[in-house]
């Protein structure tokens, strides 16, 4: 028998329910010259220190003595040590080695952390959201709370106040927030914008206060420009306590086709057990050893030249080099940004974030517009609405094109405009 | 709160036990040459061919031009065509290449692949068994069903009389196997045995018979030497309404560290869902497109260079670059077969497998046999008992050292016996 929850999601995941779109557009009229600013895949080569890692360690593997079968289930040391390193002590974070856990990207990671919950955990999500994050919980068969973030509240999660008061608490959350998850990811994907770190200590000081668990996807981290906006949540005191966070080098340094990533399960992340249906009592199970079991039993690891190649984004040449190819995109970003808004359009995002958030002009459906965009201007969008009904009314576009694609593209959206 | 049912699982995932046994005897005898014969890991470096397309995949990362980023969801054309070609066509199997998934691994596909189905399944495995099969339900609440495997029935697990007399029918399956999935793998992991057409025929048509699924693990098909014995299910008519096939090329080729796999879900595989619940109906669903959707939301490929890598085994020159290193790994299976033997064991499989399973002397039980192994002899096997109560009184011993080190273990098993 079919596992049921499975016919409550949407018929296809969003992203290959575009690329059939663009391929039945292809087939309609073949010459048309197609530029994608819709899937957030990159289009810039791997970085030079990288490319020499992968062919150190291919060499590696051609010879007995240093060839490496499996590896470590958390992944390799010389990764994990560099990533504490780097991305946290130097940001003066203290995150143990063991606490990392290197993995084939955050998207099977944010996909799979949810197994460690029980079914009637209730989850919280921003609307619009990546899609991961709810289709997974839906083939789990959880309820999920949506969080609209709307240019009304500055696209802000709005927490439930802390001490609410009659009638002043209108959060879909409702008061108790005990037994909750919610999944953040800033700079979001898809709106671009962030949060600042008041902002995000509120949902902090929530999650501690009402024993909630928070999912931090920081996949983006690495295009953060403003000083007021944290590269982790743990910059926040006491998330060390209630925040798992979520690491890809998809978009850090192109590795869409290399699959890397990390996920962070902080030994003080606790969670509860029924240990007597009878008394109701509670015991407090860590989850960074339930992660453990998890991995160690449905995956065996990322590539050893994948963690080699992560490895060497962290050396002098590889920051320098991942560094330029960010300041690529974030190039064409802001030129996104400007035109666009010379156009009239009504543009978020962008500033912290490889993506925009762009409102539909004539309050056009986000696919009405996808289809002009496709058709008109042979641009690939991703309408707004794929990511929940709050993103009705916008389309995402990425910053992770080529200049010459993303200069045409604008060009020919004003044009057909 | 907690997943409660990881606390139906035993302590920790079988090799990671082993691999802690180990670092613990490490730590009290610094100086002990240990020798591992235990968790199922290949020593031989990657094929020249297999080095040669992971050097060019790189190059071809360096470049914008010939950069990849995401790949297609089920994987690269070149590899499922390949593959299609050269693990089925050639062999008389019509497979079609949109019925082929590439993955990161056989693990994470037998691991993840029960998601699809209702917590109400009933799951039978043999025993023993790979833990992954059990522990990946367990983690999903469902009821698992042994089928012992043992010397007294040759390791062939008994399918339910498909007409069952009163009184005749002692499956531990029951009469009915409506709703059941039977997980198989042969050549077995762990008793390196293996099942004829015609006892792989048997539960081929009781799967087709009472609409169970089958989940065929096939991983260490390449070893097969013996003519009866089929290198895929697809061999047996029907199989292709009821089976699902799990691949690696970890053993095939050394891809232990470099990760891909694949899965072929045929379209006629189907399975029952509820459409009203008042009335009773049901209709069915294909697996086919269920897994896609499974996939491309949790899932985003392995690496490029893993499938350019996989490609290449498919070559002239990877075929018997690949075949020259299973033969080297057969040798150890034949001499720890002949000498185990001459020595007084009772040993089965390693003729069509790289698994040797070994019954203790004097009754030993497998963990005390295990300590025995590790501290007089320096020697690594897998107590059989971790696979199943039906494995104690067995180790299992891998093919997969080198020759001087498969050598030099049995002489200090003799010399310490």
């Amino acid at each position: 028998m079919i596992n049921d929850c499975f016919f409550k999601l949407s018929g296809a995941y969003l992203f290959s329910e575009i690329a059939q779109k663009v391929k039945a557009y292809k087939a309609e009229a073949p010459r048309a010259d197609i530029i994608s600013l819709g899937i957030g895949d990159v289009t810039q080569p791997l970085c030079p220190a990288v490319i020499e890692a992968l062919h150190k360690a291919t060499d590696e593997m051609a010879v007995a003595a240093s060839f490496r079968g499996y590896g470590p289930e958390r992944g390799y040391d010389f990764l994990r040590d560099a990533i504490v390193e780097h991305d946290f002590r130097a940001r003066g974070i203290d995150i143990d080695a063991d606490e990392v856990f290197v993995s084939d990207g955050a998207k099977s990671d944010t996909g799979n952390f949810q197994e460690l919950l029980s079914k009637d955990v209730r989850i919280a999500v921003t609307d619009p959201v990546y899609p991961v994050y709810v289709d997974s919980n839906v083939m789990a068969g959880r309820e999920i709370v949506y969080l609209p973030c709307t240019a009304e509240n500055g696209f802000v999660p709005q927490a439930p106040l802390l001490s609410p008061q009659v009638g002043k608490n209108t959060s879909p959350l409702g008061e108790d927030g005990r037994g909750l998850v919610i999944y953040l990811c800033y700079p979001n994907n898809p709106t671009g914008t962030t949060l600042t770190r008041d902002q995000l200590k509120v949902w902090v000081d929530y999650a501690l206060q009402n024993n909630a668990l928070i999912f931090y996807d920081a996949a983006y981290e690495a295009y953060i420009q403003s000083e007021d906006v944290p590269q982790s949540i743990y910059e926040i005191p006491g998330a060390k306590q209630c925040a798992m966070e979520f690491h890809s080098y998809s978009k850090t340094a192109g590795f869409t086709g290399i699959r890397c990533g990390y996920t962070v399960v902080p030994k003080g992340v606790k969670s509860e057990r029924m240990k007597s249906e009878k008394s109701g009592l509670l015991e407090t199970i860590s989850l960074n050893s339930l992660w453990n079991r998890r991995q160690s039993t449905k995956f065996n690891g990322t590539s050893y030249l994948s963690q080699r190649a992560a490895e060497a984004i962290y050396t002098p040449e590889g920051k320098t080099q991942v560094k330029a190819t960010i300041a690529y995109y974030m190039e064409n970003a802001r030129l996104m940004r400007e035109v666009l808004t010379d156009m009239g359009f009504t543009v978020y995002g962008g500033v912290d974030a490889p993506y925009l958030w762009v409102r539909t002009p004539n309050d056009m459906k986000s696919w009405e517009f996808f289809d002009w965009m496709l058709r008109s201007a042979h641009v690939v969008c991703t309408p707004g609405v794929g990511f929940g009904s709050a993103g009705e009314g916008y389309v995402r576009l990425t910053a992770f094109g080529t200049h010459e694609n993303t200069k045409e593209a604008l060009r020919r959206v004003n044009d057909k405009l």
